[in-house]
């Protein structure tokens, strides 16, 4: 249901109905308001998908072997990985101005923090590589389509190469 | 009058009236309506105000020397500077809702990337501490409060650093 709600998002917009996103589920209006009693509802609904979706693809890019930098490097695939649905611009926009955004943020950034500072690589590594990680986010939030995805490779191998040696930088 | 608004907003919030912003002003609404005819035209005045305070900023922050990594560093000082007028929640967040922020946003993006690339620093270290920058800009926009000042100082002082060389970093 909340994959259908995104993709009503992307076919009718941020102004999207609860009509629509019950036709685009194939549920009755009843049955969605069941689940979300308002469309607010609906799109916290949809932000807290969005971060398990994330987490369940950085688990996925998880290499085998427990080496430094491992749990650092599945967030930087993860964090260069576009997605169909949820890297919608549609959906993006809509989520933005959802108020409740900003505090489920800040539990998942301290909690990718935490990962990152944790990962065995030296604190100079983490801190540069997190702070380019939300880099990364605010271009896609915010500077959409200003850079080339020979750039975007770039930028990400530069990171995961960084990952790669444990000393200090300066 | 830019700067009255500004405070204007701080003191009443994102609804903040035409009148009320014309009353901190000391100035008539009409006077006020002379010079932005709607709020939005307000909100984009402040927009470009706000960009040009980022600018004599930078360029107050350059040093004598012409070294590399002269800009970067002012960048990255300006960055980490935060201005009670400009940095204050009420009014990043007012800015935030104008949809010709975006594209605002886009042109000085693409300028100060061009800034530091043209710098003298390696690609690695450019690219890096651009990343980096957006990543702290996305902080300041998003997660507020999440970190300490001295935590702050640290990543600054690091990208200041990293500009002191220009060898590539991996």
């Amino acid at each position: 249901m909340i994959e259908a709600a995104a993709r009503a998002l992307i076919t009718h917009g941020p102004g999207v109905s609860l009509d629509a996103v019950a036709r685009e589920a194939g549920v009755s209006k009843g049955g969605l308001l069941h689940h979300f009693r308002t469309k607010q509802a609906l799109l916290v609904g949809l932000i807290d998908e969005w971060f398990g979706h994330y987490d369940v693809m950085v688990e996925s890019l998880l290499e085998p072997e427990d080496t430094p930098g491992r749990w650092t490097r599945a967030h930087i695939r993860a964090t260069f990985t576009t997605d169909e649905l949820w890297s919608h611009p549609s959906v993006v926009t809509a989520l933005l101005g959802v108020p409740e955004l900003q505090q489920r943020l800040d539990v998942a950034a301290a909690r990718w923090r935490q990962q990152i500072d944790s990962d065995g690589l030296h604190q100079q590594r983490a801190d540069l590589i997190s702070r380019a990680l939300d880099g990364v986010t605010l271009a896609d939030l915010l500077w959409r389509g200003q850079e080339t995805p020979e750039e975007r490779e770039h930028t990400r191998d530069l990171l995961l190469k960084l990952t790669e040696q444990t000393g200090p930088l300066v």
